[in-house]
């Protein structure tokens, strides 16, 4: 595995490979303190291409004023670690001087989608997503890019941008990887305290019941499944709501509030974004509900 | 030459093409009626690169609402035989259906320079531009790009744009043509009555004459030669001016209106938008304010 720190090194790299026809070429973003999750993306980048391409960048560019830019967590040796574990070929750990050499001046920008769920409460942090995703696309012009659906709406946005612009890379969106209680895993479940954490549970819960009830026919409506998921959530004392959502998936269109799920056509998201003491999680549930929904 | 209405044969065609080994890809991107300014990006083009593909598409997301779109000028089979004549080997046309099979949600935001010149008159029009040139750049992936200099904003945007997202294309600024009485080559001087063509000679005239007057020592400011460009502009009853500007080029800043410009570095621009009736013409000249100046 070779790390490089500079965009010339990366593309000199990916040269190289590419004349050796080592095969498709698999980009894996992150922004670092890797975990299972990481590792499951790793592991589908690694069985679906010659080349696997990891990023480690925490993009300030995608960070709110008030948000944890400064704090977020960072490992760089562990990362490597694992990085290396998982069989990757390349990681890009770019300085944000190497990243933005220059005040940066252009954004992409997707509307409606971004405006939604995690958009509503962080504005412009998608604008700083896609903007940097799309670096990224140009720096190493993937194949294929692995993004976790714990960040559901992200992938959606990414879609739709890829979609929109006819960037040459397809969006492969990998399941949320838990902990063995249900804790969906994020970098930011360090900032738990103990008795938080043990409450974050809520989320997972509140989503899988929230399945249950719709598998079992005792709820129908997207304004009973949000009732439920709100109330569960409620529940634990430390969870103060930021979103509590039933809309469709990937459009992140509103359903009827009080028809039959069973009559909407493909995807439907259960989203919820709660705050514990000072941290924000997030979670999710994708399902079709013509069919069986898949497990949280 | 081969004419492709769709992605998908674009796609294929270039994928012939590399398969064959046949060198760098030179993309023209165009809105069509072509004159001997295309004519002349197309010889550049076909000098530094083994493919040359030409984009006709007049594309909407860059018109506001009370503009020409739906009477820009169009001459398909003249255009046709004017790109095979300069060796065109890929001409791209395709439908506004094609370009956008869906409601586009993307754009591609350049801000600070696109807030200046024809950007204050055209709200909205630089990100059409950036958006559907993004499109191309990711359907072509071409090496070189081939832009005229009379869209002089345009060409400064698009620099920004390939420099922030690290996009794998290099920019090449063309020559702006003329006629032989000096009006600056347009799609659009097809409008002009033969009164509003004699009088629109007025902008070409006011560079040079202002250019003289710099060269010659006799002006030395900005403001100076703002003062001229409008002075001989407005010397013609049918002009009626949007704007007369003095700024740095490409970063499209003010400088101080009153101080020498050879005490700036680098490049300077003088650009001009003046309407003839229902049309809006533009034209510039870029200039080293240390050097000689080059010429109109």
């Amino acid at each position: 595995m070779k790390t490089v720190r500079t965009v010339d090194e990366l593309r000199q790299e990916l040269r190289l490979r590419r004349a050796q026809g080592t095969g498709a070429v698999g980009l894996v973003p992150t922004m670092g303190y890797l975990h299972e999750g990481h590792a499951s993306l790793l592991r589908q980048a690694r069985k679906a291409c010659g080349t696997v391409v990891m990023s480690i960048f925490v993009n300030p560019l995608q960070f709110g004023p008030n948000e944890d830019y400064e704090t977020y967590p960072r490992d760089e040796a562990r990362d490597l670690a694992l990085a290396a574990r998982e069989g990757a070929d390349l990681v890009f750990i770019p300085s944000v001087q190497e990243m933005y050499p220059k005040e940066n001046r252009s954004q992409i920008i997707v509307s409606r989608l971004t405006s939604k769920l995690c958009g509503a409460s962080r504005p412009g942090h998608f604008d700083g997503v896609t903007t940097v995703v799309s670096k990224l696309f140009n720096l190493v012009q993937p194949d294929f890019a692995f993004f976790g659906m714990k960040d559901a709406q992200q992938v959606a946005v990414l879609k739709q941008m890829v979609f929109d612009l006819n960037m040459n890379v397809e969006i492969v969106p990998c399941p949320i990887i838990r902990e063995q209680d249900g804790l969906a895993l994020s970098s930011r479940n360090v900032y738990l305290s103990g008795e938080e954490r043990r409450q974050a549970l809520v989320l997972s819960r509140s989503l899988r019941e929230a399945r249950s009830a719709f598998e079992e026919g005792r709820l129908e409506t997207a304004g009973e499944l949000r009732s439920l998921l709100t109330e569960v959530i409620s529940s634990s004392p430390l969870a103060d709501i930021d979103y509590a959502e039933v809309l469709t998936f990937p459009e992140l269109e509103p359903v009827e509030e009080d028809a039959p799920l069973s009559g909407v056509e493909g995807e439907i998201i259960m989203a919820l974004a709660v705050r514990f003491g000072r941290t924000r999680l997030i979670d999710n549930i994708v399902f079709t509900p013509k069919e069986v929904p898949a497990c949280v």
